[in-house]
Formats: C-alpha cells, sequence, structure tokens
C-alpha cells in the first residue's frame, strides 16, 4: 500500500487526508493521517498515524493496547460535531429541517446571521456547492474567526462569504432579490426582517431560530405584518432508542429543548394591485 | 410584462411554470401556468392562470372573490407534499435528518429500496444534482410507476435511475464500492443489509426505516454483527407551535411517530489484520 | 342470579347500578342497569340492559348479533371520560399529576376555581373523600349546572361544595390557613393568587392550568414575587403504543398539547424576622 | 411560640415534626424537627432546627450565613423523592397516571409485585389509607427492608401488608376476586398475569411497569388472551419548562424514557356462556 495506489483509489487514505477515527459512539477522533504524522494517544491506546496511509477507508487499525479503531471517512456533520466551538450550535434536527423545508441545493444563495460557531454555516455551504454560495454576517470578532476556521476545516471556504460585521450596519449592502434562503439566528431576529425580506427573491425562505418562546411569538408576529406568507413553527424533538436483542428501549437521556423554528415564504409587496383586497 | 422579459427575469413566471398558489396554510395549490391555462376554480374563487403569467414570484393575484392568493415558487417539498401517494412517504422531519447525518450532497451516489411514492427519492435527488445519482429499486409496478411520474413533475428525473426490480433479485448486479449511501425502506431491511453492504463504499452510510421496534431491533443487530460501526437508533418527532401575541401554544394535533431510524457505517472486512483483536 | 345474592355480592350487578358496557376501546357505552331497563341498541347489536343485573362484574354478555360485550365496573376516570362536556377537560396525564406533586388524598382540602365540565373536580373528590371536601367555583351558570349533574352521577357530589360565583367576586369569603391545595383553571390565573394564598395553609400548593406559554410565563413571575416558593412549570405528553406480536410501534394519532402545569406552595409572610436577608 | 400552642395548631412545626427544608429547587432536605435537634449543617450555612419547632409550616428562616430557607410540610411525594433507593423507581408521572386510571381511592385493595424502594407503595397507601391496603411483594430482602423502612418513614406502614417473597412461590395464597387493582413492575410481569388476573376482583384493573417494548410486546400479547379486556398501552413524558419574563423555553434537561405501561381490566371466565361468540 503505497500512497501512489491511492491516487488512483479514492477509498485509500492519502497522506494528508483528515480520517475520523472511531472506538465507540461516545469516543471518536477527527484528526489528520500523513506518513509524517507523529502516534495519536488514546485512553484505548496508541494510534500510528503514519501508518493509517494506504488503508480503505471502512478498514480497521489496532492500538498498541489491542482496542480495535475503524477508520471512517469524515462527512459534513463529523466536522460540524467536532468543530470549536464558543456558542450553542444549531443542531442537526433543526439545520436539515430548514435545509429540507427551504429546498436550498447545489446553486442556492444563502444569507445567515449570526455566523456562530459556523455549523449551520458548513452544512449549507455542503449543499449549496459548487454553483451557490452562503453569505454570513457574524458581529463578534472571536465568533467570525473560529466559524471561519471551523469552515476551512471542512474543506467548503469557497462557498462561504464571510463578514465581520453586524447585518444592521448601514454600511452593509446587500442585493435584492437575490437570495433564496435568509437564516437569522440571533437574539432579535425580527429586527432583520426587513433587510432579509429585501435580500430574498421573491417566494424566498427566511428561517428564524428562536431558543424562547417569545422571541418565537414576536418573530412570528411580525412575519406576519405583510412581508412573509406561509408562516409557520416548529419544534422538532429527537430521541436515541437504545436497539438490543430482547431490551429495547428509547434512550433516558434526551435533550428536551434546543430551539423553536419560525418560517415563512417573501412576499413581493411591489406591483401589487390589490387596493380592493378583502381583510383576510 | 411580457414572456420576453422573463426569459431575462428568473423572478418573473414564465410560460409552463409550475407555480404553488398560496391562500392559506391548508390550502395551496400545484399548478402550472401558461398563458394558455384555463381558469382554476377553488374555494375562495377563480384564479385566472393564464394572467400569472409575467407576475413575479411572491407577488400576489386576486380571485374572483376578492380572495388574496400569493404565487409562490415550488421548491422540492412543494412537489413531494403535492405529490401522488399510495404509500406512507417518509417524513421531511426523518429525510432531512438522514441526508444531514450521511452528508450527502453534490455528487453523492445514493441507492435506495423501495421508492415508494419517492418521496425520498426527490429530496435526495435535489441535494446530489447535478453530479450524483440516486439509484433506486421499487418492486412493485404501480408503485414504480407513479414515483416516476413524481420524480419527473419536479423535474429531476436525470439524476435518478429506477428500476422496477426487487433489489434481492439475483439478476440485480450493483457495482461494489460505490455508493455513498443506502436507504432501506422496506419490511424487513436486515434482508438487504449484505447487498448495501457490497455496494457501499468504505465508511459509506446505511440508513433503515422501521415503523416498528420490532424491525428496529432486528436491523440494529444485524448491522451490528461486523458489517457496520457506529450504529445508532433515533426517533424524530415534529410539533407545530401556534405563535400569536399572546396566547402562544404548541398545537393539539401531532402526529405521534412516523419511523425509527437506523443508521450505521460500512466497515470494510478484506485486509483486517486484526486476528488478534480483543473482542470489543 | 337474583337481585338478593347481589346485595351480598359486591362483584354482583345490582339492580340501577351503572355499568360500563365494554366493546372494544373505541366503543364503550355508560348505562344504568335495572330489571326495568329497555334494550340498549348498538352498531354491534342489541344488549338487553335487565339481563345484566345478577351478572358478576367482568362478565361478558352476547349482542342480539352475537357480539361479545364485557361488563365493566366503572371506577371515577370512566365517569369523566363519559360526561357532558361544554369545555376542554383537563386530561388525566395532567390532573393525576396534579394529585401525586400536591398529595391530595383522604381528608384534602382543596379549591378550584373554575369548575368547568367537572373533570378534575370529581377525581379530586373521589381522592379527599370520605373527609376531605372540593371547595370547587365557577362563574358561569351552564357549567356550573353542568358539572354539578357530572358529579353528581359519579355518586361523589357529597365530596364537593360547587358555588356558581366568580372567586373575584367580593361577596366570597373564603376561610384563610384551611386549604390544602388549590387548583387555579381560568384564563387569568395570577389575579386568582393573593386568594389562593389567603386561603392555603402554610406550605400549601397552588397549581395553574395554562394552555399558552403566555399565561405559564405571567402566573409564574406572579407566584415567584414572594407568596410562593418551590415554583416550578411542566408540560406532559402522552403517547399510546400499539404493542402487537411483531408489530409494535407508537401510534401516529397524538395529542400535542393540552397545557402546561405550574406549581408552588405558600410561603408564610407573617412573623418572618427576615429584615436582614441577603437578596436570593 | 411553645410547643403548647403547636399541639393547637396544626400548621406550627410541633416537637418530632418531619420538615422539608427548602433553598431552592435543588436544594432541599429532609429533616426532623426537635427541641433536641443537633444543628443542621448545609452550603448555605447552618440551620437551628430545634428553632424550627414552633414556626408555622410556609415560614421561612435564616441559616448563619443569611440565606433564606423555607419550612415545608412535607407531603407523600417528598418522603419518595427523599427516599433510600437501590432501584429505579417508578416516576410520579407515571405512577400518578396508573392511579387515576385505575381509580384508587380510600379503601381500595392494591397488590404490587415487586416492591422495589416502595415509591409506589407509598403513594398508593396515601390514596387507600384509611381503610384500604397496598399488598406488597418483594423477593430481595435487601429491597424488602429499605423499602419497609421508607414507607415507615413516611408514616403509612399500617396501611401496607410487605412481603418478603416471590409472588410465584407456591406458598403465597391470594384471596381470590379481592383486589381492585395489581401492579406488576417485575422483569417478566407476564408470569404474574394469571396470578393477578385470579386475585382481582372482576373488572379490576392490572398495570405492568415495562422499560423496554420487549417486555411490553409480550405482556400485552398475553393479557390480551383473555384474562383481560380494554387493554391499551402509554408512554407519558415530562418536560419541566423554565418560565421567566422573557425568556420562556423548555428545559434542555430531560430523561428521555423511564417506561412503558400496559393496562387491561379482569375478565370473569367462569360462567360466561358465549359458546357461540364470533370470533372478534
Amino acid at each position: 500500500m503505497t500512497s501512489d495506489l491511492s491516487l488512483e483509489n479514492p477509498d485509500l487514505v492519502k497522506d494528508g487526508d483528515r480520517v475520523l477515527l472511531y472506538l465507540d459512539p461516545r469516543r471518536t477522533w477527527l484528526v489528520q493521517a500523513s506518513i509524517e504524522s507523529p502516534q495519536f494517544h488514546t485512553h484505548a491506546g496508541i494510534v500510528e498515524l503514519s501508518k493509517i496511509v494506504g488503508h480503505r477507508f471502512g478498514e480497521s487499525v489496532l492500538t498498541s493496547l489491542g482496542e480495535r479503531i475503524t477508520i471512517l471517512r469524515p462527512v459534513t456533520l463529523d466536522y460540524i460535531m467536532k468543530s470549536e466551538r464558543r456558542t450553542q450550535i444549531v443542531y442537526p434536527k433543526d439545520f436539515s429541517y430548514i435545509a429540507a423545508r427551504s429546498g436550498i441545493r447545489n446553486g442556492s444563495k444563502v444569507i445567515e446571521c449570526g455566523t456562530g460557531s459556523g455549523a449551520l454555516t458548513t452544512y449549507f455551504a455542503s449543499l449549496v456547492a459548487t454553483e451557490g454560495l452562503v453569505h454570513t454576517f457574524e458581529a463578534r470578532e472571536d465568533f467570525y474567526s473560529i466559524a471561519k476556521k471551523n469552515v476551512s476545516k471542512s474543506g467548503l471556504s469557497q462557498f462561504v462569504k464571510f463578514e465581520n460585521t453586524n447585518l444592521l450596519d448601514p454600511s452593509v449592502v446587500l442585493r435584492s432579490n437575490s437570495y433564496d434562503l435568509a437564516v437569522l439566528d440571533t437574539g432579535d431576529p425580527w429586527l432583520l426582517l426587513k433587510i432579509a425580506h429585501n435580500a430574498l427573491r421573491g417566494s424566498g425562505f427566511v428561517f428564524c431560530i428562536c431558543p424562547t418562546t417569545n422571541q418565537l411569538e414576536t418573530v412570528v408576529e411580525t412575519m406576519k405584518d405583510g412581508l412573509f406568507c406561509d408562516v409557520e413553527s416548529v419544534e422538532i424533538m429527537l430521541r436515541q432508542i437504545e436497539a438490543r436483542a430482547g431490551k429495547t428501549r428509547p434512550s433516558m437521556r434526551m435533550i428536551g429543548h434546543t430551539c423553536y423554528i419560525a418560517s415563512g415564504r417573501k412576499v413581493q409587496q411591489e406591483n401589487l394591485d390589490i387596493e380592493n383586497v378583502k381583510s383576510s
């Protein structure tokens, strides 16, 4: 097994590849495999990272203590779950629903505020590649820097435009009628609805991530003020199930709440000849 | 507003475009706008479909009864929710989670069995486009035909390869080590795990959609037999929230259960030099 | 089998007894068995109510169409679920939790406002009997009359004191420091907290039933103003499970929300020598 | 404030009374107040237990560090939550539902197997007092002893008959047709269904507490074999809500699962003249 071979076989770990080492569901490590890598120390023994190069993804290696570790190809979610965080990230159950409801895909243009740790940014960048863009705003410099690093590690930087500024800042100029989706994840998303509305294409989606019922109520009421239609709010709960022969049961541990998600679709108000509309 | 203009402006409804007419959350219609379209009759009055051409997406028109209807650009999920069904579809909360966990995106190769009504097929086709493929198997001829029609309406047929056959049929030959994700949505998914394992690339994901705890238990136990690692099972619950000024509350209506979702990642068993492995 | 025997055997249906006829979980009827009863017509055939007298509870009879119907002894919840309703009742999952958390039992004194359809009233009357009392207030005359009838049918009237008045009415005089539990089920329970506080014994429980998050927030904030301690709020969800050999699964039908429940325990403010208390 | 007064006023803490000291929701202590009590040390300072005697329930005292602690009258649930445990207890959300569904109250006769830590035993004893009985079986000597102690602390021993034996033991003789409710909380409750059926009065309730779906399925299938009707299964989820002005949200911490609850009502099989019954 040489790195020459690996160039021809995408299933071989190449020099410099990031790999996810899997011991068990709670013990996984995202590392870089390199013929020059140092040893990697775990409680389950030492892994020779240099020897991983040339293995096929999905194969296993033994640690110095004889524990079996499987070499996995990291997918976007692995990068996200292993990323550096200073903020509460949006959870996969939540950002995946936003993606499906809004229909973003290769070529979609997304605006996001704030970037936070870049979890949603990373996932959405993976979906809009290769022809779309995630345009993301983060006012705090420390979050901005970390998110940039996180997205970079996942190899998706070219599909993200980072801005270290407040979307409310008057200096920010966004192309109007240009985005397919706006995701607002700030403490007061209702303040950004007009900006999002202007940036969105007609019928484009806005999603607001609201930890509290108060934020949800305010943002939904504001959305219903004529800027957006098809306004809906959901809460998504995920429970692990421990499936085992003869003793299957839901997990006792569960995250009780992450956020509510409010969404709407942009109503174009120009050219609207409805003076005589019935009040709905 | 002429159709000439609309060719240059993607935000204008063009002759032949499918549009989603939105009256309120429970009353939406997916129709084709055409200068030759007939009138469209609803309980809220008549909509002149021919006059929709040239409007901007997000604009509203009035019905003959003066009700305001907004013209929305359908996204993939709208096509799915309006598709013809003979089977229980996989729900957005579930297929979106599968997409996020497995990391599929432009270029990914997915194998699906069975196609059912094509809901998951459609969404995954939208994500793997333009360079990937969803290869889907459905033994029942009637489901196969409907799913094909449903995917076609959403304009994604070129990213789906349909087969009207049982994946277990010995005549089916799948390229091994080629797919990033296998989704098994049949009554006895454990019977397909070896076929899925062979088709998947090393470390690729299998997902099994299990309405019952018995299916979940059997398939998880079979997955753990050495073919897959990182095996986990989840249940996702979605609740609508009725957010209104001063009286926000969860909806009393809720779907209590759709399915459990079990997943694992392919372990490559060849070249595995672990005779002396500790039993884990 | 004669009614003479039944006097000596509490397991025999006596003349005049109410019985619950059980065909299947969705088809049950609460009727009065009497040797003079007319025939009882159901979709599953005719039941001769007169012949039920003298049967043992738990035995079955056949309808004229040969369907088997089991004779059940109604328990309090059966009376509640079969009672006449003009209001949304408090659900068993919710009122049973209130009962357990507050510890009411034989001898407890409960104040309730409003009575509504009397569901909670009935259950709590069954628990405080034979030495306690549920003192319940209902401003609306129609609800008051129905609730009275409902409680009467369940044979618990002697443990309930009904008042057809608004608890806020200045003419209402409640003994102070006398009740173990106050249950507030009105649109604006915070208005009643001082009255409830005064009526409760020291350390007694108040429970507020809040359909909306707004009510919950207001009442909890008011409770925390020094009148109550150990303030907590919960939401209880109940899901039916369809357990069947080889195909066990949660029910697809589920009630997504009934109410939030807020509770606290009365702090006695008199004689409180804590001028120099640290702010908590 | 003297103990003479307290004899006449049930709201005064008497010498020897158990009291629940409340600092905040996570810091409460169940102690005995006595004029001879030693000091009670907490992280929030020292409490002079001897000085609590003569205070009114609901009043507060200050610790040596000036923290305010409220003196609460323990209710049954407080005893349960503070009891010594060697087993997983049945949770209040679950045992309260069993109580409400089965309708037990003063005078009811309950059979329980096994006793475990006595949580359900304690609550049900409080409900059946003063004329009923909880007859409880526990095979393990250590659990039996702890449960006895726990029930004794709550002052309810006279309403419980403890047996340190296996209900399956042939030496156990139960009066037939005598109990209103049987609660089975063992690993294989289906083995006890015939015994429970025989002990129950006609139409009496059996409840089985099942942590796993497998237990649930087996016990429900066995119940449906003709011994019981009105068989149903539920799962109850409880979520804390953090209600605060302007930032109300469900708690992020949640217990994802405790148990499933299966129930049925005894069908009397004797005297059943239904040879020609339609198969249902």
